[in-house]
Order: C-alpha cells, then sequence, then structure tokens
C-alpha cells in the first residue's frame, strides 16, 4: 500500500475552501465525493476519511502560522442543508482496527488543537451550521466556541452513532456534551439515543448549540458573532506571516530522512531509531529575524519534521513496537534557541512557535508505542529537546567516559510545554517528590549521568561495560511483550495526576470506542458496522451486557 | 449454571481467617485450592477468584458495623512465602468476556472499599506481605495504607501481568502506583514489565512498600506499624456493634423477592424492574435504636438488599438491557428515615449507615445496564430514595392525576451521598447551572411534575394521556441497541466533571482492559491468555501497534 502522507497546502485542498475576509477566516467544507483516500467509498453528504481530516489540521496549523491578521475562524459548510454527516461509515467499516483506531486519534487531535487555538492562539472559532450535522460533523461543532444552528424547520444537530451504528460518537462528543457544554447527562443521554437528532429552540434550550437562528437571519448572525469573536483576539491587526513551506523529507525503504529528523525503521526487530538533530550556531535571535527565517528556522523545522515522523510511524509503520529516541548535535545551541522562544514569548509568532512544540511533544505522549531515551555521549537533551527524555517511557543514560553525556535545563523546561494533564513533564515527574522537583529546577548547567539519575531525570545510567547489553536487552524484551497490553499500560502510566478534557477523551472515551470496535457486536460478520447500509440484512447481537 | 451468590459469613468462609486483636483485626488469607467457585481450576498459590473475593467484600464490610472497638486491619498470607499471586489464571482464561469484566469489578469495588474504610470509617489498612505479592495480591496491598514487605531475599512485590500474561493489572494497579503512591511513571514502567518483581530495599526506595523489613523483625514491625494506624482512629473503644443478619431473599424464576427490594425479571423483553420499598413508620429515631434495631432498620436492610439485587442482575442475569427504577410507599417515612441519619451523621453506626448508602449507589452507576427511573403516583422518590431517581440515565414522571407524583429532597441530597467523582448527584447535575441547583437546594417541600421537569430534577414528565406510550417505546427502543454501545456510551455520560483514583480507575483503566480482553492477541485461540501455562505453545501475535 502506498504510504499515507499528511504533506497538502491550501492550493491542493479537495475537500475545503479557505477564505480570509479581513479579520475572520472561512473555512467551508465541500468534500469531493470521489476524492477519498483509498479507493472503495464515496464521501457523500460532507462525510469525511483521514484525507479531509488531513486537510482540516493543515488549514488551522497556517493560519495560525501564515496570517496573524486572522482573528477568528468561521467553519461551515459548502453544500446546501447539510453541515457534515460525520467520519464515512463506510469507509470505517472497511478500514482495520488500528487503523480505525488511529484515524480517530488523529480526528480528535485536529478537535483539540482547534480548541488550543482559541485559549492559547486568540483565535476563537464559530461552527455555522447552515444545515444538519451529525455525528463526527457535530463533534467538529462541539470543538468550536460557539456553535450556531440554522432553524429552518429540518436542520438537527444529532450523534446517531449509538443508535444506528453501534458504536460511540468517537471524536469527543460525548465528553465535549457533559464536560465542556455541560449539558445535563439526562438530556446527553437521550440526545445520544435519538438518531433524528434535535433540532432548533430545543437544541438551544439543551445548550446543544448557543442559539438557533431563522434561515432569513443566519448570514447577518453568522458575521455578527465572527466579528464579536475577533474583537476578542490579541493578534497582531496585520502580517506578514510565515509561509510553511514543504517539509523536506526523502522516504526510503529504510525510514525518512528529513533536514533534522532522521527516523530509522528495524522491521525485523519492530524497533526504529527516531534522532533529532540540534540546530546549527547561528539560528534567529529575535522575532524579526524569526519571521525572516520563516519555517526554516530550527524551531519550527525540527519540530514539523518530528511531528511528520511520528505520523509517518503511526500510519505506516504499525508493526514497529519500540522507537529509541536519540538527540544529536550541540546541547549549546538548543539552549540559546529556548532562550531566543522564552525571552519572547508574547510575541504572537514565538507564542506559535512555543505552542507547536508543545502538540508535538503530545502527539509522541500520545502514540501508542513504547519510546525509550538513549542519552550517550554526542546527544543534546538540553531544554527542548530534554522534554522527549522526559516525554519517553524510560531513559537509559551512558555515565563516564571522555566527554560524558549531559543532560541540562532550559527556561522551557519549567512549563512553557505542559502535557495533556496540565502538569509540566517535570512536575508530573515528580508528582511524589516536590522537594526533588525544586532541586532539579534550581540546579544550574549540566547534569552528568549520575546527578541525572540520583535526581531522577533518566530512569538508569549504566557504564559502558553494561550500556550496551542493558540497552539491548531492555529493547529486546520489550519488543516480545503483547503489543495491547502495552498500549494499554502507556496509555494509564503516562498520565498520572489531574484530568482534563483531554485526557478524558483519550483515557476514557477513545479505550471504549477501542472495545466496541473490537467486539463481534460491531466488528463481527454480523455486526452493526458491517452490515450498515446494507439492505434486509439485520445484526445479530450478543445481548449480554457487560 | 446455578446463580451466584454473595451471602455470606465467618463461620463459612474458606479462603480467609478473620481474628481480632483487641483494637487491630488481622484477616489471614489461607485460599483453599480445592474451593473454587465452579470446577475446573485450582486456587493454587494463594491465588484468588470471585468466592474468594466475596468473602473478603463480607469481612470489610462486617468489621465495619459489627466491630466498632476494631480501629485498623492487617491484611496478611497464613501461607509461608506468598502472599498471594493474584487473580487465578486458569480461571480468566476460562471465563466468558462478561464474567471477566464483571469479576474485575467487583474486585476493584472492593478495593475501593478498604481504601473507603480508611478515609471515612477510622479504620486504616496495613498490607502485611510476610511473602511475595504478585499481580492481584500486590493490588490488594496497593488499597491499603501502608505496605511492608518482608525481606528474606526471596519476597518481592511485582505486576506480571503486561510481561507474562499479555494483559493489565486488571484491579487499579497501574493507577495506584503513579497516582496515588506516585512512583515516577519511568519506575512504574520497568516494574510494570519487570515479571520478576522488585525486592527488599528497590521496593522501598522507589515507594513501592513503605518498608521492607527483615524476617527476624517483621512480625513486630507489623505489630508497632499497625498499633500506630489503630492509634489515629476516632472508633468508640468498644462495642457493641451491629450483626449483619442474612437477607431475606426469596429468589424464583421472574426475579428477587427480599423485605424491601423487589427485583422482576423480563428475560424475553430484555427489561427487568428494580422497586424499592420506603420503610413504614416507626423506623429508629436514635443512635441508641438503631444499634437495638440493627441490621433489620431500614436503612441496613433496604440498602443491603439492592446491594444483593445489583450483584444479581449483573452476574446471574447479563441480559437485562434496561432496568425500571422504582419506588413505593409513604415519601414521609424515608424523609424521616433521612432526618435521624444526617442528625447523628457523627454517630460510628449512623456513618457506616450513610456509607453503605454512598456504596450502594455507586454500584448502581457503575452497574453496566440502563437505568430509567419511573416516577409515579405511590411512589416515594424523596431523600435518600430521590437518589435513586438522581443516579438513572433518565428519570420519566407522570404529571397530573388525583393524587400526583411528586419528588422531594432530604438533607441527605446535599452532599451526604457523593458519587464516585466527589460531586453530589444534584452537583454533577447542575454542573452547567450553578444557580439552578441553589434554587432546587432553596426549595422547600415537594415538587410536582411539573416543577421537577423545570427545575431539571427529571427529564421529562408525559402525562397521562401520554405516559404509557412513552415510556413503553424508550424502553423498547433501548432494548434494542447495541450493549456494547449503551455500556460505553453510559461509562461517558455518567461521571461528568472532576476524575478521581476511583473514576480514572473504572474509566481509563477497565476500558483499556476490556479491550484487551477482547483482542485475540489475549483471548485468540493462540493468544497469551489463551496459551498461559500450555507447556510448549507459544502465543503467535498480530504485532500492529493500535
Amino acid at each position: 500500500m502506498q504510504p499515507i502522507s499528511f504533506a497538502t497546502d491550501p492550493s491542493r485542498y479537495r475537500h475545503w475552501k479557505l477564505e480570509l475576509r479581513d479579520d475572520v477566516a472561512v473555512l467551508g467544507m465541500a468534500v469531493d465525493e470521489g476524492a477519498g483516500l483509498v479507493p472503495g467509498y464515496a464521501l457523500k453528504l460532507n462525510s469525511y476519511d483521514l484525507g479531509v481530516d488531513i486537510e482540516l489540521a493543515d488549514a488551522v496549523q497556517r493560519l495560525r502560522f501564515s496570517h496573524p491578521e486572522v482573528h477568528a475562524l468561521v467553519v461551515t459548510s459548502l453544500r446546501e442543508r447539510m453541515f457534515c454527516a460525520g467520519a464515512n461509515i463506510f469507509m470505517l467499516a472497511s478500514s482495520s482496527h488500528p487503523f480505525k483506531v488511529n484515524f480517530c486519534k488523529f480526528t480528535n487531535e485536529t478537535r483539540l488543537y482547534l480548541e488550543e487555538m482559541s485559549a492559547e492562539s486568540g483565535i476563537r472559532a464559530l461552527a455555522a451550521l447552515n444545515g444538519t450535522a451529525s455525528g463526527g460533523g457535530y463533534e467538529l461543532a462541539l470543538a468550536c466556541d460557539e456553535i450556531l444552528l440554522i432553524d429552518d424547520g429540518s436542520a438537527a444537530v444529532s450523534l446517531p452513532e449509538v443508535p444506528l451504528l453501534g458504536v460511540l460518537p468517537g471524536t469527543g462528543g460525548l465528553t465535549r456534551l457533559v464536560d465542556k457544554r455541560k449539558v445535563r447527562r439526562d438530556r446527553a443521554d437521550f440526545f445520544s439515543t435519538a438518531a433524528e437528532g434535535v433540532k432548533g429552540r430545543r437544541a438551544a434550550a439543551w445548550r446543544l448549540v448557543d442559539e438557533a437562528v431563522p434561515s432569513s437571519q443566519f448570514a447577518t448572525r453568522v458575521r455578527e458573532r465572527a466579528a464579536a469573536l475577533a474583537g476578542a483576539s490579541d493578534r497582531p491587526k496585520s502580517g506578514p506571516g510565515v509561509e510553511l513551506e514543504p517539509i523536506s523529507a526523502a522516504p526510503s525503504a529504510h525510514g525518512m530522512e528529513y533536514r533534522w529528523v532522521r527516523l530509522e525503521i528495524g522491521r525485523e526487530k519492530r524497533v526504529a531509531t527516531l534522532t533529532v538533530r540540534a540546530p546549527d550556531r547561528g539560528e534567529p535571535e529575535s522575532p524579526s529575524a524569526l519571521l525572516e527565517a520563516g519555517s526554516r528556522a530550527w524551531a519550527i523545522a525540527a519540530w514539523r519534521e518530528l511531528d511528520d515522523a511520528l505520523l509517518h510511524l503511526r500510519f505506516n509503520e504499525p508493526e514497529i513496537g519500540v522507537v529509541l529516541l536519540r538527540t544529536e548535535g550541540d546541547a549549546k545551541a538548543v539552549l540559546a534557541v529556548d532562550r531566543t522562544v522564552d525571552r519572547h514569548r508574547s510575541h504572537w509568532l514565538v507564542r506559535e512557535i512555543l505552542l507547536l512544540q508543545k502538540r508535538v511533544l503530545k502527539r509522541l505522549e500520545l502514540t501508542a508505542r513504547t519510546f525509550f531515551a538513549l542519552v550517550d555521549p554526542g546527544s543534546a537533551f538540553a531544554g527542548s529537546l530534554l522534554e522527549l527524555a522526559l516525554a519517553a517511557d524510560r531513559a537509559y543514560m551512558l555515565a563516564g567516559g571522555d566527554a560524558p553525556a549531559t543532560v541540562e535545563l532550559s527556561p522551557l523546561n519549567r512549563g512553557a510545554l505542559p502535557t495533556s494533564s496540565g502538569l509540566s513533564r517535570l512536575e508530573a515527574r515528580f508528582l511524589g517528590e516536590p522537594a526533588r522537583l525544586g532541586e532539579v529546577l534550581s540546579h544550574g548547567g549540566p547534569f552528568d549521568a549520575e546527578a541525572a539519575c540520583d535526581t531522577g531525570l533518566v530512569t538508569f545510567a549504566p557504564d559502558d561495560i553494561d550500556w550496551e547489553d542493558e540497552v539491548r536487552l531492555a529493547v529486546e524484551e520489550r519488543a516480545a511483550m503483547s503489543p495491547d497490553a502495552l498500549t494499554g499500560m502507556e496509555a494509564n502510566l503516562r498520565f498520572p495526576g489531574p484530568e482534563t478534557l483531554e485526557t478524558k477523551i483519550f483515557g476514557r472515551l477513545s479505550a471504549w470506542q477501542n472495545w466496541i470496535f473490537t467486539r463481534p457486536n460491531a466488528t463481527g460478520e454480523k455486526g452493526t458496522l458491517t452490515l450498515y447500509g446494507k439492505a434486509g440484512q439485520r445484526p445479530e447481537l450478543d445481548r449480554r451486557r457487560t
């Protein structure tokens, strides 16, 4: 199979139209039925597959970087009477379990990025439902700050997954109903089992939407609300922004070679090595220099490449069980970039850079592979790159030698790159030892292996006599274990401490959805998903409640 | 198959010995290999099945009610060199998926009851590991306040589920490691994949146990720590307590008839009706009268019966999809009992009564069936019984008539019976409308259907023309939906708001475990669990990470 590529740009969009109207961007959905990512299904009624969502994610990312003058986003449909019918069911029914799970994960991330954009970037989003929004379509609306529903006697919002398909709304819908929009749970129960959904005034009274607007006033009201949302933005009045140039990636049989990132795939042992290179000296030191360097600045380029490599792993290399995280190059150069970023955090572009790095690190922690960081001489686990080691399931650090390995903190390790739980990686690491956290934060300069291990920044610090065997054995053992048990274990250990909408979606909701996806009641020969749309065939269900 | 019974008492225990030493109770595990709940496996090495856990749950409940003079609990083993090997794998491998899930749920509840006993009842618990504690054995220890591990060169704590069995520790182990004991996540990762576990000093240094104690000092140290834990109790110095008499239950082909509770099973429609009767007048009005009435007091008896009915539903009636919750009798009598309970909350027995009611209501919300409350004339949804309607997925209330139905609050609806999230049911219900919450709480006297519906205490209030059809249709539609999708949906909608250790265990950890249990990698013909202990046969795994 052709590997899935995540590279796109507005000139290549098949399913969305991005229009800029002064300080408001309008993203109009007009899914091209025949342009599914793989053959075998038609994307009718603005239903979507991964390809549609890749464009959406790209558009949101570009708005943030390339259009500082955009202060609000309207998400709407370019079709009559149909906003979006959700994820395409025939696509889902014909997909493998790993693909289904990774598809849902990616779409969930895209929805969360919309919410992060609103909370952190000063671009609030309005869902203008000019027609029915069902399933994933309504879930997309739920990820926006405000939802306007046209009140034309027929447009409804609905979550028909449970009653029609025997699965869950898979993109955060249930969680956002009760936790974000605080819909009363008994009403949420009724709504989530009513295939036909809820219209007009009741939808507004139940807080499923913010307003139901008569057809004649809809366009005006959308403009009014978009203007109001835009008015609250702290983004600059005008550009220039940063054009996101295509990522330089050279795929090979053994992996991917980017400018700053190298992914080496060892299929036989099911182990990959993911190496991030530190910047060279001479990276931009001011916002204006960053604007000039654009997407070639290391602080943008290396992280976009890392993001792409993670998505490549998720979708195109499903059998890789263990990923060894490495860094190489000049740690001082990482620290210098971090200092620039920290010093200018309030500048809109620098803020976007930090948020990009934050999202990529979260993407890593949400990737269902084991990550072991290997810290050895010549590595550059400092500051933002140290977060990679802190995000890993374990870190091994080689002790001793002539030019011993070190790790070092930068200001960015102090909460600038929070995890999904809202804690910094250091806070999450030292939940049980707050004093230790203080000790680590007050330490100036590099830690050698012994100090890093003693304070708890790394897991083990073997010397060069033990290093090779210890790492090799750990990797071999890990790669031999049940992939499913590891996924479940990692999903439970990686998110200690407080829960957020985000961790709830990936922990609770997705885990249940994955369970349902594997059940014969959904995906067996006579399952609800398998038989959806097949005339005359009724699902046969094992009626035991579990 | 013979229905599973949850009734037992110390004279009938096969697997535990309960010994009272002044203010410390010692619960010694000595599992009878040949006394498994069903034939087909031997409970070697103090491994357990549901029968063993039913006794443990019973013992803990009895300590609380019958032995107010007990101020601390020691959980230990009566075997040499083996504390407990965890859940019996051959039992798990031969069980159906619904049974596995319900078994794990029950054992999770028992562990949480130990923690509630510590936090709320003044009985703290010490795990005295006089030998190896692995898997569920270590998880039982994790549910105690303190863990002492004998340091004899061989005793270890371990979670071998992932590396040996390809499943998760299913009784909260992963969550308690990082969230309760705050073990660093990279160490938790290593520990949870090291089949041999961790011993002695390292176990203590990593906070897996509180102390590793040399064999020669173990017994003394256990006594010291138990005495210290007992010293912090606020329980009375001496009895009498309340003997928990056998529950009066008459099983029939169509359900269970208890003294205050009636469970009617409609297998054809997969619908059950669960009715709780209000007390008669003349219930005890003081702690001393409650002590005298003992377990026959409505405030104890009705709730024990309801608990038993829920467990009966879970284990013996797997195909019942919808449970109609009804009450009948004199609402004023419920309010009178509630007032007595509220007035004397600080008395140890009254505190236990409240905690019992709290646990039963939580058990209901953790039961994977749809609950619809039906509020009609003659019902008694007041105070503690109103919590049943608030716990339900929906409540239907019949409007109008000659003696119209009402619902009414008591002081117990104001936080005395919190949900698993820590919020009261009313707080969770009105998350999005705090003003509405204030309105409801300040309302004196009964609400009729219109008022209850307007304020949001019930979901729908049809009049007698619509009532029958509306309820019948809702029940029929619900019973026809995919049982798995409903389980997932309810697990997501029932717990809005904050997360706790408890909701994390049932939401995140259990959902992942259930997923793993259904995967061919665990339970397929060549799965890890299927082939465990079968010499010469190696699991064949689908290596795709998901």
